[in-house]
């Protein structure tokens, strides 16, 4: 195989290769985790510490379980509650961490980059769990293995991006993911919730929900991120629902067998109808969920073998303490 | 052995050779977990998740061990801080842990009938560990295992309950159970605090202590639950200690040897004597607690039993995916 | 070895031989934890329960790390959110958790004497994580570790302890174990911030920074805590930084080749300047921190041998349950 990062800080980093074998090993994982023993020792021995400096009770648990299926010793750092409250630095909290010696350290934070510095710090596997608006890796990837398991493709799809585009590093890891697998993306927002400079991107921009749907395989929701907005404008829920919210006239305007996405959680109403989140023919909310765990597995173990295969080196060179 | 129930929601779904199947299987986890090696591997490889909507550290730190010494990997998600406050709906989370493939679900709500509606939700095992007025099985099979090692039988004793039965799920759990087992069940509170509508459990009512702890043989203490009382009377903790506590002169009505049951955490001084509480020749608080894990780990493991049978039998029929 | 105690309540009741034989076992899990695979069976089927009356992410992630990579089963309890909250008192909260057999309780506790009083109550190991201004034993371990390791001895060394004495127990714990292994220690405070009766443990006492720190080999800054000060008299910052702020100019009266060292988490720009924190010629406050998860695995490996020990005699006997 050849997937050779060290750390999965972004897509951006990825080449279309690496995304195949993360997709393909993940699919392996699909199989382990609908049994009932779902355990196997890939990272037995190793520890494995999510840093979460904002909340996310559904990604934080998705990594957890993940690691624990893998056979990982899974420690998880209320880092809202923590030093970090007592004047701490970003980076004396990460050498500090650093020097229990982790194996895996999965980090969300608030700030974009912070991610990327803290990886220069410490010498184990840093996975991006969320930074900012920047990137959400592992959620493009699980979205991607959804996608292929219903299309059987990851290729040359219409692929529409659907909501509040501004707010959402889950928006960006999928425009660049969707982009290196040459597919046609489109993003739909008003005005005030896209972001300047995505034409970089390669991508269609709309602000007419029906047009930017028209003959869509994929229709991907986006949360309304009421907590990220300060000051510009926020739409009352009414009336983005209105116009921005998915429901079945909408659909109607994508192929006839387009499939519903949504990171979660999802505000009913406001987003998407609840009708159709629900609809078992058209959403694939809950397989987006349960690819997210096959999904980090995959991406764990892969940096796991990286992780000894580089210590090995250094062994044999005699530069590993 | 004949236990075939999918969930454990209420004592009110189980047969009385259940009950005994529960305690039978109890009392091999009650000898394991006073051995320094405490760990089984009934339920390696499977996912137990906690998820407490209503904050218990001593529930949950019981279900937590119970799950670990039987080998499974177990997730505490704190609810309190989760998705659940990003507006998502009870059945969203549910389905949502469900697409994570956990095999048994530990739950406790405050609303009564929640935990009902999640387990229609999911595929997995679900077990009631409290919901609102309601249940709280586990409660009423590990104070039944206490009466049990204690009288030597779990028929035909006098048993008093006492104190804040309107609010008290363990009441009504405990209630049942005991009708079931053909005890003789007597209710003492003050009528302020017991609920209408108890008659058709067929037990006896009472609003004088002393009355109604004539000759039982077991004294089981509530909680005065506080924090449930919103509007309507609140004695004053003197007062209601007075007419209320246990204190020795009170428990002088109950047979000689008679024992003292508390669920806690206690009020020392509102609902007992500290002196009561303490007295080891009648007092069983602590040995309820090691009951706790052991009736938890008896029903962890007889409900992965089921899961592990239907899931063959399934495959077999080939509707399991 | 002659490691006998049943519990680690403080530096006070080990001898020398005691201090050796965990810094010598430390050593082992040292190498142990610089590994991929850095788990042992050593604690396999017991059971740690972390018990944090006071929040400290970094302590309880170190002894969280410890004890899985022994293979212990580990459980947090958030004693701040705890039924302590519904009134319960420390003895019957402790009382609960024994009667759940653990076999090692790590308690940090705001009140110096908490733990000692808990552990008369329970039946397991007892490891004292810090309480109130009393002692913090595996803190003074782990910088006797350090030291050890870097000085090659921890006897017939000048170390300075400087920074806010009073409120500290890390320099009461360290002060005596240093004291019990013949090395010559300088307490460096502000009057203010200078306890009473030091002069008991036969150390000498400066008010002035750099007369304290004239040749001395280890530099020890405590972390300044402003959430203890009630009332007292509180330096500004700077003037703090000034006066007691660890920066080159101040070290170049210790020894060239001393080092520095810092529990933290450290308040930079306040007790030391950052410089110094970075400069891995002087700081081995990383160290520190690794050093930390080895001592505390010996610790609990050693306390673990014992309760065998204990246990196995009391089986012979008859008089163990």
């Amino acid at each position: 195989m050849a997937f050779r990062p060290r750390h999965l800080l972004g897509i951006e980093h990825l080449s279309p290769e690496d995304i195949r074998t993360v997709l393909d090993l993940a699919e392996e994982y699909v199989d382990l985790n609908r049994r009932t023993v779902k355990k196997t020792d890939a990272l037995e021995g190793m520890t494995q510490i999510n840093m979460f400096f904002e909340n996310s009770t559904r990604t934080q648990a998705s990594f957890e379980l993940a690691g624990k299926r893998l056979g990982a010793d899974v420690m998880n750092m209320a880092m809202q509650t923590s030093s970090v409250k007592k004047g701490e630095t970003l980076i004396d909290t990460a050498l500090t961490l650093n020097a229990m010696h982790p194996d895996l350290l999965v980090v969300r934070h608030g700030s974009s980059g912070a991610v990327d510095l803290l990886a220069q710090k410490v010498e184990c596997a840093v996975i991006n769990a969320g930074d900012g608006k920047h990137e959400h890796p592992t959620q493009a990837l699980l979205d991607a293995l959804t996608i292929r398991r219903e299309k059987g493709r990851i290729q040359r799809l219409t692929v529409a991006i659907c909501g509040d585009v501004a707010h959402s590093r889950v928006a960006r890891s999928n425009l660049i993911l969707l982009g290196k697998m040459e597919n046609r993306v489109r993003l739909i927002a008003p005005p005030t919730l896209m972001p300047s400079g995505v034409a970089e991107f390669g991508c269609e921009v709309y602000d007419d929900m029906r047009e930017g749907l028209r003959d869509a395989d994929v229709v991907m929701m986006l949360r309304l991120q009421k907590e990220r907005m300060d000051g510009g404008f926020i739409p009352s829920e009414r009336e983005y629902f209105h116009r921005y919210g998915l429901d079945a006239e909408k659909l109607a305007y994508a192929k006839d067998d387009a499939i519903v996405m949504h990171p979660g959680p999802m505000n009913r109403g406001v987003e998407i109808d609840g009708t159709i989140a629900d609809d078992i023919n058209r959403s694939v909310i809950q397989e987006q969920v349960e690819m997210g765990v096959a999904v980090r597995m995959a991406v764990m173990d892969l940096l796991a073998r990286n992780l000894r295969a580089d210590r090995g080196r250094a062994l044999n060179e005699g530069t590993y303490v």
